[in-house]
């Protein structure tokens, strides 16, 4: 095995030491966290926008964004009213990791119902780190094309959960959600699936319903 | 400075010097090397078939394919026209190394003028990996919306070149290209920029002008 191979594993097993710790905390105190990955530019900050306009009021809903090198997203999820955003700055660095979770953790007021962790828009990397979460979630816009759930089969296989999102553009695209959903499920046959835009807000009520069951359950 | 942030130096000066070397031999060669990068389903694929199909006549192209899992771009391609394509398969890494573009490069066949090496679609990644190109070309989607040079500055930075791609979603995306293009143009002032759309062939002229160029310069 290389140097470099093992250094590898080193820093993942140092990771899941981490998240196993997290997961253990965040269990303790009753709060669900949901890790959700995508690609840059899938949709994941609008559809959290969204999110946090129907469900704020009910829900006790915390959001620690990853981003490179900007704070664009945390502001946009303050400006729709969520009131516990924490921003982190991964520095260039292409996903987060359990460690940087647990120090924005800190930064996190009040008591939560859930956690969303907004991961770096990347399809490769975020999937090989465990950060605590219940529930990883993937979101594909309908506009990367039928090909990406066999290009990128790790991302698809580490999710439990898929939102299928900017299905406004079905028929602009001339993509079917349904073909999009059968080529996930294809790669990963045990993917919940919603389909969502994001945009008009088809679908989000299932979206939205999934996450307050999440809560009561 | 740590462990890993060393041994990542490491990586990357060993990376520098296979880059040297493979750069000093393809210019001895005459060919003129373009490293692809772009998120993934921005369009690269499409936007080389497309290309293949308007220069394979004039100019011998050859096309290095990274992927992560699967040939499917790869067929593409030859299906497209082009006689000399390689596969590399990353084995689930997230860019492309100079290392693996020496050893394809071995198996491309006849004399070319023009070798493309489409990169893993990641906008974090690839950036860092010299692969000993003459020019590096950015693939962005008008789809991904007008954040992302900002969000992404490292690869934005890095490309002299940028294609912005599915220029025919812009009326129904409501995103102006000349806007996406300011975006750029803030994060580097440098970019020599590109209009597309590489499904109804919009832009491709001037795109495959600069390409047909850099063989007659």
């Amino acid at each position: 095995m290389s140097k470099i191979v093992r250094l590898e594993k080193k820093i993942l097993e140092k990771n899941d030491e981490v998240a196993a710790r997290l997961r253990k905390k965040f269990n303790g105190l009753g709060l669900k966290v949901i890790n959700i990955m995508s690609s840059p530019g899938a949709g994941k900050t609008t559809l959290l926008e969204e999110t946090i306009k129907r469900i704020s009021n009910r829900v006790s809903l915390g959001i620690i964004v990853g981003d490179l090198a900007t704070d664009l997203d945390a502001a946009r999820m303050e400006r729709a009213g969520c009131a516990a955003v924490v921003q982190i700055n991964s520095g260039g660095r292409c996903h987060l990791e359990a460690a940087m979770v647990e120090k924005a953790y800190e930064e996190v007021k009040g008591k939560l119902d859930i956690l969303i962790i907004e991961n770096i828009g990347n399809l490769v990397c975020p999937a090989g780190f465990d950060l605590g979460e219940d529930e990883r979630v993937m979101v594909a816009a309908l506009t990367e094309g039928l090909d990406k759930p066999k290009k990128y089969p790790g991302m698809y296989r580490q999710c439990g959960h898929l939102v299928i999102n900017k299905i406004d553009l079905a028929q602009v695209l001339n993509i079917d959600p349904e073909q999009f959903e059968h080529e996930a499920l294809t790669v990963n046959p045990k993917l919940r699936v919603f389909k969502t835009s994001a945009a008009n807000g088809n679908g989000l009520g299932e979206w939205c319903g999934w996450l307050e069951s999440m809560v009561k359950g």
